[in-house]
């Protein structure tokens, strides 16, 4: 089995705010990130695939069929958008677009619509991992 | 003389729209900088300074003196803020935060106070770079 | 279940010598790391903990309070130290600083107090890394 | 049980073409690394073992000799190579020298001689990755 | 006046082979570059313009012109290309395609028809800097 | 003219201590660098030279003088030192080898023997940068 990796980046603004919580429990769990009129990051997104190595091409995935999956279900949805108004997992309520919430979600959107893309089964979805900054990385195996 | 380079960062949100501007035009201008809900970026600040090494304590600047610079006259005004709303340079109207008038904005606010920070005129203030996304960088000379 | 790494950095310097062997083993074994007058790092420390992320704040471990118990239980003891001399794992004798031993070292401080920081089990601490220099890291279970 | 991880870099040169295959499957599969006239990259390979660091030498390998391994294994095979004309793996026929299977040759060359390179079975190879550009890495656990 | 920097990335074979030279001087003066079977790289192309930012858009070029510009005249010349065989530049001889000489390349190519893409002489092309490994880079200023 | 830039990367220990200074004016100035057991890093030192490209090699300067000239005149004096005890600009007093002062004793070092190592004046030596920490770096015009 080997595991392809590949990278992706998008830019978008959220603020964490948990309307259950009080102005001051939002100010201590969420510090500046509860500021009222939001802030952003660029996001770093890198999508793990796993396979065993076709005899013949020599390919354990298709990377432009990846990166065309990508782009459809993720970057289209997140990419320069406010994520608390304009992404449907956040637009609703629930908890705030946090980079775990973030994460989830998109992990969800792969594999809701995985096996249309890759029917055969291969490769499979191994594991997402997000960046909100360099210092601050989330991962998140697959299923 | 020597420069020396410091590396500060800060995230933020911004929307690019220009009043003055049709819709149509600010959407082929800006792309997909206008979405009306904004966006946001890590954005990182490079500050050199240059002078001539203090011939006793080896040093051409005091770092620490140059963060509280910084983190006062910076970082306080754009971390985790919208600029659009909470930076007074972009509030009252005029040119879209841009890296570019971002940009500006940074070198004014550095020279406005660097000789009260910086009295006997060392170290001077050379350049400033601002980076928006890893592709995507800014670079000013001072004054 | 997630897994959230934050890096961290820090500053020290150390020799690796080993007094059970001969001046020519410890040449041989250690190569230029066994200089009798030491040299220096920057390392780079990757923390990652795991757990469940809150379903009311999205969150899976407090961030700042993270970076707090990091810093006092790792970064005070080894930013800006000479290893061999003020890290109490390495003065009193034993296997030399090496960044295996030092990583070693970091994991039994921060299983020591984990249950006194992080009371509810929650977030588990999952693993760390030390990088020495870019092409050089270390990884460890935990525990 | 501790992961040494080393990185190592190497430049050379490939085409991906499958005589099997028509030239219109080439083109689709291969897109343009079909070229016929070839292109190239940078590779990074990352070598990981894992083992008990030594109680008294606090070593959980030998750098150098991990060092001259590689150099003597993989880059002076590799490195300034044109993949598909020199490389014994690929000069031959078969699948053509895609990262998949260039990662595949470098693990079967590491662990045909590691026996003889470290007898005591100290350290193990664990695994090995191989980035083809900074936006896509190979990973393959080793045996 | 404000530099706006952007990176591209292009992947590309070559060799180094001056027929002028006897084989014992290219061996000499191109090391293992000088390989009959050539070798690749990851090129990183920063591409520097200047001016001053518009007062009404807060722009100093419009970032979707410069990429269409570069992708145009540079990426598609030399992306997954032979450069002895495929470039213009090389393909008659002269001198070999060193990144020296592909630096000088990019240079030309973009001075040619910098004035049709950009008439109102806005931006100006203010430099070039091509990476050929993380640790050797050749820059040229313009013109 | 082509500017090439090459990096180097070397790990030093040293302590930053001015006897001419009170115990207080040391702890002040140099803050937690003043520690008396001293501390370390990774420095990494960029080299840029200057030249035009000879018509028929296509080449500014031949990598591997220039490798050889910066391990024979840079590395083996500072990497794996301590910068107070082993290098003759900082043992015998003057002021403490800050990156600053290191920076110049390299680029004496570099001009001292320049016109031995490149006798026909080709490349000059432009500029050197040195890297503390990513994120303080030192720049030095030469001469």
């Amino acid at each position: 089995v080997i595991r392809l990796t590949r990278r992706y980046r998008f830019a978008a603004s959220h603020r964490l705010h948990q309307p259950v919580f009080s102005e001051e429990e939002n100010r201590r769990i969420y510090g500046k990130c509860n500021n009222p009129f939001g802030h952003g990051h660029n996001y770093v997104l890198s999508v793990t695939v796993a396979g065993v190595p076709d005899p013949v091409s020599g390919r354990v995935a298709d990377p432009k069929a990846l990166d065309r999956f990508i782009e459809k279900n993720v970057i289209r949805a997140f990419d320069h958008r406010n994520l608390n108004i304009e992404a449907e997992e956040f637009a609703g309520g629930g908890a705030p677009p946090t980079t775990e919430c973030l994460a989830l979600a998109i992990r969800d959107r792969l594999l809701r619509d995985w096996s249309l893309a890759f029917p055969e089964g291969a490769p499979r979805l191994d594991r997402i991992s997000l960046e909100e900054t360099p210092n601050n990385k989330f991962e998140l195996r697959c299923p």
